[in-house]
């Protein structure tokens, strides 16, 4: 549950340096266009290289005894997302994991250099792809202290949580098509926006936010009807990628009352391009805080846990080439885990299915350099950011992009996420609408 | 727009009567297990003849001039789902539905006695299946009769509608794993509800609900980022289904505030078999009533109709075998039209991509028999409906089947959706769980 004791790092046949966020500790997954053959095909990442899981398979390199017993011709990583691995189930998962460390590891037999030119690449020279075919995206809230802050501003600090929300984990279905890949650019939105809450206009979002958030992707299925138990949870949870929720603030307090953000929310989700595993994520376990009021026995959990993940933001904008830091953050401050959001999605019945994505919800800590949305930075848009060249910032403007990192910092190791970014172009002219 | 004048009816090669739901004005589209093959297979329907139409394209009998430039190998009906064909686009959906026409026509001179019955089989005697891969699913809330009895209920008859109802079609993000076909059994859920919407307790359903929809299958996709205007938005529409949104009332009173309705929607959703394409429906189109007030720009449509599709609720309970009519509504009762549903839906960016099911929202006319769930029916469960042997219900009870059926009455033919069904099952024990 905690870090490491005396953990020696591995050696790989790969140099990088202690600081890189991809060692052999790491073994993330992910999908590329391999630059020779054109393919997409299914990756993982050591050091600066990119390596073409597809092809490893192809040279018959995933030998254990698990992959021994599959169909010579079933490919599970030849193919543009990572599914069809991740449905084997958590037994290969970490077959594939320490068959990969092996093979890297510095003293490996059976990768000489020219089949290392010939499977891996740079990772700037590599263009990455969406890891997962997601069909089912679900968003819970399920930080504390961001539904605390945004209850505070909406409804005053006495009423701030609604009566549910320390019961059960609050959450939506969100928008599976929309989710893009770090890089892609984000169109600022157009939409119904109401000053008074009554007569609404059609403009531009003037209230453009982030989310910080990490995504959970779902590696084992449950059959419709069936529940999952709160200690199955673990073995349904493949890994981890970071994810911003972007959301127009003002588009959102319009429609939101009844049913929900919806046109808000739906014009993009970006996460980051590779899942990391819960394995490698395991020495960052975080026991999490015993939560009073005691939730019903189905969302009951004597080792309820989180990752000790630290979370930065980082914002620049065209007058501000560098970027800086405005916000830190950590995956350790929900007050809902993963396996109860999990748990709590299936109760009525609800199928998950592989490659589903679980959003965390915005992760906000308890003071406000940690808080995760401009929402709250900027306290509604009432206290501007200051940035370090004099500019302010309330919500995000035409040209800024903004960035997620998320790294854990291990004994002698360091395990990153690599970065969700997005920028923002302006809004489309009104002739693209009537 | 109105009802074909002196339309004389077709005449096919398959004997039907005037009432049967499918002569060859209907043409629906759908996919089942041949019973021959054993394979999954695209099809329609022509009296009670179920027709395989991947075994016809196998016959080169799709030769018409659009269909005659696809590779020989393109196969868009072999397949378990439609969404090959869908994705042609609507002059490939005329095209074969003319192919059809003539192929099944009195007087075709393609299909002989020994084809007819390799390729056809008894409605009867084979087992449908989910005619679409249905990526993302989104309900709507149009009726503004429903709204406004569902407003009533919960705040009273002056601030029944939310400020926002009259100028966007509300609506929320669904769950797409969960939609079963017509016949499937309903499992009744289990989950957190509060009778004091302070305290929670872990309890079975005990307000299980229906919801009168139809559902409209997206068949042209939209790149992220860019809208579709009101005067497109019919060409993005391929047709039609019933849908019943299985509701858990009480689960949905304490958990739906502030994100929506979340475990108590998305357990299941039930969809008929059968997709009534928007040209078979075309002659019963019916202009909705002029909007006030006038919704903005975006939204605004000249021609803005829905459909005259009689929908009818049946009943049948254990100690009720005949079952009965709970409710009569139409589809015509729609305050948002299905192109304006989708219209809002892309307008901050979203992409819809073929195969995308949005549903209308509960259909519920203005007097009380015509009210789309038991909500409605027995208001809020304090008007228990009482049933023919003396039996009463407020919500749905275990053994409970709810039929929808929806019908168009035309010159001399009828245009059936078939059944959609599900049965009540008793909830699991609570050793699932915990
Ligand atoms: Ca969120
Ligand atoms: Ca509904
Ligand atoms: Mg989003
Ligand atoms: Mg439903
Ligand atoms: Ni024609």
């Amino acid at each position: 549950m905690v870090e490491q004791q005396g953990h020696v790092p591995m050696k790989s046949l790969i140099p990088y340096d202690e600081s890189n966020h991809f060692p052999l500790e790491n073994i993330p997954f992910g999908a590329f266009q391999n630059p020779t053959t054109g393919k997409t095909s299914t990756c993982t990442r050591i050091g600066d290289l990119v390596i073409d899981l597809g092809l490893l398979e192809q040279h018959g390199l995933f030998d254990g005894p698990l992959f021994s017993t599959l169909e010579k011709d079933s490919h599970v990583f030849s193919h543009q997302h990572l599914n069809k691995f991740m449905e084997l189930g958590a037994p290969y998962w970490h077959e594939a994991r320490v068959t990969l460390q092996t093979l890297f590891s510095h003293d490996s037999s059976k990768i000489n250099q020219e089949l290392l030119s010939q499977v891996s690449f740079s990772y700037n020279a590599v263009q990455m792809t969406l890891p997962v075919f997601i069909r089912d995206y679900t968003d819970f809230y399920s930080s504390k202290n961001h539904a605390y802050n945004v209850g505070v501003m909406f409804r005053g600090p006495e009423n701030a949580l609604q009566p549910n929300y320390l019961h059960l984990p609050v959450g939506y279905h969100g928008r599976a098509s929309s989710i893009v890949l770090d890089g892609k650019e984000i169109i600022r939105p157009r939409g119904q926006t109401s000053a008074d809450q009554k007569n609404p206009s059609f403009s531009e979002c003037k209230r453009l936010d982030f989310e910080l958030e990490i995504g959970a992707f779902v590696g084992k299925s449950n059959p419709l009807g069936q529940p999952v138990k709160i200690g199955e949870a673990p073995y349904h949870i493949f890994g981890f990628c970071l994810l911003n929720d972007w959301s127009a603030r003002d588009i959102q307090a319009w429609e939101y009352v009844p049913l929900g953000p919806f046109n808000a929310k739906n014009f993009a989700t970006t996460i980051s391009p590779w899942i990391i595993t819960s394995e490698a994520l395991e020495p960052f376990k975080v026991k999490l805080p015993v939560q009073d009021p005691t939730p019903l026995k189905y969302l009951q959990d004597d080792n309820n846990y989180s990752y000790n993940v630290d979370l930065e933001v980082h914002l620049q904008t065209p007058q501000l080439q560098e970027g800086t830091l405005i916000s830190k953050s950590n995956f350790k401050y929900m007050y809902w885990s993963t396996n109860q959001q999990l748990v709590h999605h299936t109760v009525t019945g609800c199928n998950l299915n592989v490659g589903d994505l679980l959003g965390s919800g915005t992760i906000s800590g308890p003071v406000k350099e940690e808080y995760g949305s401009m929402l709250e930075l900027s306290w509604g848009g009432k206290e501007p950011l200051k940035l370090p060249n004099g500019e302010e910032r309330t919500f995000l403007q035409d040209g800024d992009t903004l960035t997620i990192r998320g790294v854990c910092k291990g004994q002698g190791y360091t395990i990153g996420f690599g970065d969700c970014s997005g920028k923002i172009l302006p809004a489309l002219d009104e002739s693209n609408f009537f």
